[in-house]
């Protein structure tokens, strides 16, 4: 019941809490790129809790594709640990539900699908990271050229658990050389967001065959002296999930994330209690 | 089937393949403390899978007492990511074995324990850390003073999970104050080892009454211009696990860790299989 729609130039220097407040009261559908600046943003997988167990599993057997941030208690919508009275039924602006593997809809509300047998999973996402790559110096071509990411199918195997398993994908950022440690030593001290990359330099040696041609997002310039780095992707724990063909499974919609109230470069990403 | 008894002195040198024969084979039923230098070791969880799935909410939920660094399938011994030919059923010297929240035997092998419904769930160690702390050149006190660590009951309450809830445990080292920002930094670079201190200094903040009083362990000195620095402790999910009685839960014996091929410096806990 929306009272006011609100842009996304409205909302940012609104605080995490006030753009959560937005979207659950339907002022605000868009995107969360450039919102609630410092606050940890997360990607989301819900799923049935019969399936939880190994997914988390999973999760932890690849913990750069898919570090966990939160789980959520079986059919409680309250993300508690990751901030203040946020309803995970509501908060994100946009979800994708999947039925048997297959999308089934794209909705600004998931009220009327959840169920006291979902159990709620949130991972970090790698807005983390390149706000730090771009608080050192370091380019970042995709966000400079306003585009998407390029991600790719790589050939590297994910470590399986029950009936999720499958390759990692990996997004590309191209790196000025003398910058590439740098980036490396950066992105490795957030676990939470994907970590160091998994490989630098020729893309071949991980199963990619044309970096012009990305499987998702756009591609980018490469310019001379500058690397391509790969980072693991947060879209490896939804193509899994998609292929797991779970009856029912539902994540936010790309580049529709769930914001915290956690700060990014926070030690663990659990709201202190005491 | 003990051909040989071994001693520690005679595996110091071992690779951690050879420790895990060695006590696999029943030549060696000691401590693992200062064994395959280099090599993570950890804490163990066991329990019936129908209380795995909180047992892992409330580890993510406290992970700086509670660092996964693997999961194990259902009913399967081989905890295949930690290492080659892991059977965690004889690999670890000495186990406890719980039965409603009570220790009903301490025994080297529990082959005979095995069922097919139990998880088995690792847990990061401060060895990790405290070999960081000294190849810096910070003094462990009860490393020099051949003690156990000082542990003590917090007043730090846990984020709870299903019937997993409690306080805090930590341990307390003295630090020489001019390297405590150090000892700070360098473990804060382990978070599947217990991560940064929780606190520094005064203990009654966090409801410790007496540093000569240790709940667990044995209290060390604390030298002039040394400050006491608290760091989350892998006892916490052990009491945890008891107060929850559970029907049949197994862990190591105190010091007595499964000893992984993985490095305990390396950026993650998983053996690539690539």
């Amino acid at each position: 019941m929306p009272t006011k729609t609100v842009s996304h130039a409205d909302l940012v220097a609104a605080s995490a809490v006030d753009v959560r407040r937005a979207i659950r009261n339907g002022s605000y559908a868009g995107h969360t790129s450039g919102l609630a600046a410092g606050k940890l943003q997360c990607n989301l997988a819900i799923l049935p809790e019969r399936f939880a167990l190994d997914f988390l599993r999973f999760c932890l057997r690849n913990p750069k594709p898919c570090p966990v941030v939160a789980v959520g208690d079986t059919g409680n919508p309250d993300l508690f640990t990751l901030g203040h009275d946020i309803d995970i039924r509501t908060d994100v602006s946009m979800y994708r539900v999947f039925r048997d593997g297959v999308l089934a809809e794209e909705v600004p509300d998931i009220t009327d699908v959840w169920a006291d047998d979902l159990v709620t999973v949130a991972l970090g996402c790698s807005f983390t990271f390149e706000n730090a790559l771009l608080r050192n110096g370091i380019p970042v071509r995709h966000i400079e050229s306003a585009k998407n990411v390029p991600m790719f199918r790589s050939n590297i195997d994910l470590v399986p658990a029950g009936p999720f398993h499958g390759k990692m994908v990996v997004t590309m950022r191209p790196i000025p050389e003398h910058q590439v440690e740098q980036a490396k030593a950066i992105s490795a001290g957030f676990p939470q967001a994907h970590g160091a990359p998994i490989a630098v330099g020729d893309p071949t040696r991980i199963g990619i065959a044309d970096l012009s041609q990305p499987d998702w997002g756009d591609a980018v310039e490469i310019k001379p002296g500058e690397v391509p780095v790969y980072w693991a992707c947060g879209v490896t724990p939804q193509n899994v999930l998609l292929d797991a063909q779970l009856p029912l499974c539902i994540t936010h919609s790309p580049g529709h994330m769930l914001i915290a109230d956690v700060a990014e470069d926070a030690e663990t990403t659990i709201i202190s209690t005491n």
